[in-house]
């Protein structure tokens, strides 16, 4: 796949070492502990913090692919990646103290910033950039200075959030300021998953299965959950400039765009139909062409059709609103591949969609990024 | 859309004059309760039993349109379909009292069947069939005699089932014989959501958006996590002659399935990566091309696309898997017009995935639903 144009890397995260230091002193979700014998392991979800399990076994190893700058440049190099745009991993700093929050997102985004910096000095072949992170628990005219400070980040390119906001969802009123922020500066937000479902979404027999069911299911149903929140409450009547890049090619809202539509429509409670709620006021369809971008991390054409096909259509727009992703470290390969079945997953769907048109692949591998994220790559 | 090809609904639900008796006798979720002024009012989610609204604003008016054949004939003239395969709505017979279930369950089948018989006797132009309900909460060898017994109704076409199974989901391994016994029969399983997802999932504003978030999203979302499990659990592998009919084209399952498969690949838990746990066999794209139909209910030409492209692939038998439904009653006109937004915003969604192809629609309209449920259409 490394052809004559840039592959960009828009769903990448990592833990820098001051992240891993803060995890590291956590004692509850998330935190990092060393067992006795082998790696330090990271508990993220509530679900792996399983005291039935041998410290051993609790969480995933965490390896220097989690915080190493030359492991993501190999990893990179490994899949023809030229540029990557960097992230911390879920669930960033939703959870530091109030007091200090905005201190030390400002030094963490400032690290990361500074490192892509120097990696740019110093190499034109493999670029690095980042989404910072917001002190969400901070103050709010705290995170509103936070965004604005963002324009001294010469490689930051936008943030990254939960689905939480200030602990109420994003459909929170009070998140108003923030996003009057994130759109008078034109700051892309990547939201991403990190809570899941409730346990009882899955049923008793949950745990037969991993991973499996708060992974593939309840990453991206939670994403859905949390954007059409969003949607519903009317933050894109009254933000039009907001844009949203949401992760997993947006959890499952391509396929639910017209459900959603036909609930609105039918809705007995909404103003438009005689009710006293107000509803959203502009059509899901709208705001996926013009707020929303999504990430070519769905593993599957199917959905990667459908993604093209909400985004504006396979014969318009759509093709320029996707952006490849791999979701690195995660997801590596278990039996010591060097090429990463998640990554070959994304890139076989993207050439299943794109059918031979050089054109339309360039501008998902990298084109759209670059353009819309304004990358020098 | 009226043609020269029969239009088939196979997701159209009725509340039979018997059915409806039974829910006006109870006082708990389900009911029908008859405030002092209006209409009778159907309580069918936790959430619509709402202790603070009048009841006369309570759940949703039950009118004619529920109960009544004549009216189900009056809407498939209206919209040009020529049959339909009627269910009973949810949550079906999940609440019965177990030692009356089979009966009951055996009277409200056989007099559905009955009046489909009555119907297709009087008229060659509308033609009515069923989809049984099975008496969930009855011991189990009665719910595999009730299996059985469907052969002796010449109308009905399968069974719907809800998610909840025996109590405990559909990867319950005590449903083993009734797999079996479904699987033995060529019975289709026509799988509906009703139970929805966790309230706390939607968030604290939830009510702000009236119905949208559990019609919108938690019915397509508790499908995708029940027919998952019913996957993760080897069903599938253990009954490959099972067939499910997935309401609302799959719930979400057809955009997350790479997601899935790739989940899987890489849970460290299951035996093919060392773990304990045996995790499926067989891939989830075979279980789609093999296992599983979908109605094509899904209201837009995105979902649409990414329904035909997991059932086989948009240029393979994908077309051969889709069929048209309405999910009548529910999602009337508000505004009174004749021809239901609800209908024909999925004709339209129908149209737009044919692209002209007049055979291929023929098959998604109705020639799927005659040649996989044998309907003399």
């Amino acid at each position: 796949m490394a052809g004559t144009h840039p592959i960009v890397d828009v769903h990448t995260h990592m833990y820098p070492p001051s992240y891993i230091s803060l995890l590291s002193s956590r004692k509850e979700v998330p935190y990092i502990h060393t067992p006795s014998s082998g790696d330090p392991r990271l508990i993220i979800l509530p679900s792996d913090d399983d005291a039935s399990k041998p410290p051993e076994q609790r969480g995933r190893p965490v390896d220097t692919s989690y915080s190493s700058f030359s492991e993501k440049l190999k990893f990179m190099s490994t899949h023809g990646i030229t540029c990557s745009v960097i992230s911390l991993a879920n669930p960033w700093l939703d959870f530091l103290d109030p007091s200090t929050a905005a201190k030390t997102a400002h030094q963490i985004n400032s690290d990361l910033d500074a490192a892509c910096q120097q990696q740019n000095a110093t190499s034109s072949a493999l670029k690095l950039y980042a989404f910072a992170s917001l002190p969400l628990s901070a103050p709010v005219p705290e995170i509103v200075s936070s965004i604005h400070s963002l324009a001294t980040l010469s490689h930051t390119k936008g943030v990254i959030i939960g689905t939480s906001g200030l602990g109420l969802g994003l459909d929170d009123p009070a998140l108003e300021p923030i996003y009057a922020a994130l759109a008078s500066t034109r700051t892309m937000v990547f939201l991403h998953p990190h809570y899941g479902l409730p346990a009882s979404s899955f049923g008793p027999t949950a745990a037969n299965y991993g991973h499996v069911l708060p992974l593939a299911l309840g990453f991206p149903l939670e994403t859905t959950i949390a954007i059409t929140r969003v949607y519903l409450s009317g933050v894109f009547d009254r933000h039009p400039d907001l844009s949203f890049l949401l992760a997993h090619s947006g959890g499952t809202l391509p396929f639910l765009a017209g459900r959603i539509e036909s609930c609105v429509a039918h809705e007995r409670e909404f103003t438009v139909n005689g009710g006293d709620k107000p509803g959203p006021r502009r059509s899901i369809w709208d705001v996926l062409k013009t707020n929303v971008y999504l990430d070519a991390v769905n593993y599957g054409e199917p959905g990667m059709k459908a993604a093209l096909a909400a985004a504006g259509g396979e014969d318009g727009q759509g093709w320029d609103r996707l952006m490849f992703g791999t979701d690195h470290p995660f997801f590596p390969p278990l039996a010591g591949e060097e090429k990463w079945l998640s990554v070959e997953s994304n890139l076989r769907a993207i050439e299943g969609v794109c059918a031979g048109d050089e054109a339309r692949k360039a501008k998902i591998l990298g084109g759209n990024a670059i353009r819309v994220l304004g990358l020098d790559a």
